[in-house]
């Protein structure tokens, strides 16, 4: 029996991306997956901000970078191509002191991907080889065709004044920024959009938002209007993976908290499934409640790693979507 | 029928060796060939050398970086990574002006190889990888496990001396020198060899030595003693691919020079075939008897480009080789 594989377009950027990523190659073992990831376009620090402000980088190659690597096929030579995209250029002692070593901090993926953008100057066709280079089994896009910038709202950034409301731009900044986040922003405010983004998501059987750091991988999506109107629009089912603990510039906000923020941002989003981890999601109803609030049930799994650190395992993970993503549709 | 290939080592470096390994590309439409590069890795300028300098690399790339090229397989996936590879970043006019652009002259292929070199630790494991990425129907192999150095004593560098003999070091220096090379030197005088290498020296049916910039790219493969006693007792038939126009550091050399300083840094080698263009060889009576005196018929064929340039065309040095490594073993 040939059955029409089940079309997914996964959201976000970064680790939380990455885990999804990973945990849907191993559903795919199970269920016959076509995998989209429609990544944030916002980094503007470390590696990617250097490419951006130095060689006017089409896009940052960093949370692109780590998608590709997270669908890599699981052959040798393809697992070693996606090794080395993530292999970052560290600081060789015998030759420190001799000036600045401008390689260093760069991954070889980030070098990679600049060079095929400029080359080919089209940041899916250069998406589209680097994908190749690694066998991904799926499809890697950017969110928006060119770099955006996020900018927040911050309530007490600034410990000495905890009621003063700071402005704080930049991914980076807005990721480690201490305080609370009163509102976030994407600048331009409507980018141009992939249309073969928007195509995946016309398509889609079902959309994924999150794990990932919320106010700057997973809420920016819900901010670009082309993007935005797609996802209102498209028929697919919709479900989203909650963090299992907070993160810097989540301070303070319980998981239903990070629900209501999705009704925040993008009042009219309907959800399917919300998934959460029983041992760190805390006193489940809440979460329940903020679930059904957006039309969702709540599905509890063991989700996390077993060291305890708040990491979702992609096994478990994917162990946990299988039943999800393969309900009757 | 199924017959064994033909097992063909290559020596060389740059464009001489690319021009090389393309043509036995095409000889390999109508031959089976078995095709292993043995590569300079004197390499000290621009890129490569930067990042000998920088990064305390274990091999110059750049050399190695075009003879994967060159082997790369004719699909357009591996065509493309081939061409990314290639693919040098050049400066951007946008952001000129902020300072030097670090990237800016380096290769992709070159920041590749380096990457793969410092996460497998092994140079050869990371050139197979790299040859894996694009496809490569052959082996490239550096002719050292560690850089060399090149160095040359030369009358008339200066050209205010011009009877006076000054010590050039680096191949880059060596390779624009004006004047007369008197002798070339590696150093060290007895690098480690690359033991992937002497087992296709031994197992070959093939030697192919040029064209490319003789003292640089060359002969220099010559002065390695593990590979020279490898090449020596080898019982693989030798062809010689002799440039068609003189370069600065070969400049007042003939062709028949050229076969001499062969027997000169390798006094005991025999050669069988040498490949020349009869329309850049000029009369031809000098070059055969310098072939004979090493044991060699000449062969003379048009296989420079069309355009008058005096460079090798891959599809006509294909052709000509088809009959010369087809011939009855």
């Amino acid at each position: 029996m040939t059955t029409r594989p089940v079309r997914v377009v996964a959201f976000g950027g970064g680790h939380g991306l990455s885990a999804s990523l990973r945990a849907l190659r191993r559903s795919a073992a199970q269920l016959k997956l076509d995998i989209t990831a429609v990544v944030t376009v916002g980094d503007d620090g470390g590696s990617s901000g250097r490419l951006l402000a130095e060689r006017d980088a089409l896009l940052p190659p960093g949370d692109l970078r780590q998608a590709l690597a997270a669908l890599a096929d699981d052959q040798p030579t393809t697992q070693r191509t996606a090794q080395l995209l993530q292999y970052r250029f560290a600081e060789i002692p015998a030759v420190r002191g001799e000036g600045p070593d401008p390689l260093v901090g760069h991954a070889v993926g980030n070098l990679l991907l600049l060079g095929l953008m400029e080359m080919l100057g089209d940041p899916v066709q250069a998406l589209d080889q680097a994908a190749a280079m690694v066998g991904a089994r799926g499809r890697v896009l950017p969110m928006a065709r060119h770099a955006i910038g996020i900018e927040a709202d911050v309530r007490g950034a600034d410990p000495d004044r905890p009621h003063e409301v700071v402005t704080v731009r930049g991914q980076h900044a807005v990721a480690v920024a201490h305080g609370h986040v009163e509102a976030v922003r994407i600048e331009p405010a409507d980018p141009p959009v992939c249309a073969q983004a928007i195509a995946a998501i016309d398509e889609a059987d079902w959309l994924i938002f999150g794990p990932g750091s919320w106010f700057t991988s997973v809420l920016p999506h819900l901010m670009v209007p082309g993007l935005a109107e797609a996802i209102m629009k498209s028929p697919a089912r919709r479900l989203v993976t909650l963090n299992l603990a907070t993160e810097n510039e989540t301070l303070g906000l319980s998981a239903a908290d990070h629900l209501a923020a999705l009704h925040w941002y993008l009042p009219g989003l309907r959800v399917d499934v919300v998934l959460a981890d029983g041992k760190w999601v805390g006193e489940p109803e809440p979460v329940r409640r903020a679930a059904e609030a957006l039309g969702a049930r709540l599905v509890l799994a063991p989700v996390a790693v077993a060291d305890g650190s708040p990491r979702h395992d992609p096994g478990s993970l994917g162990v946990a979507l299988v039943p999800v993503l393969g309900a009757d549709r």
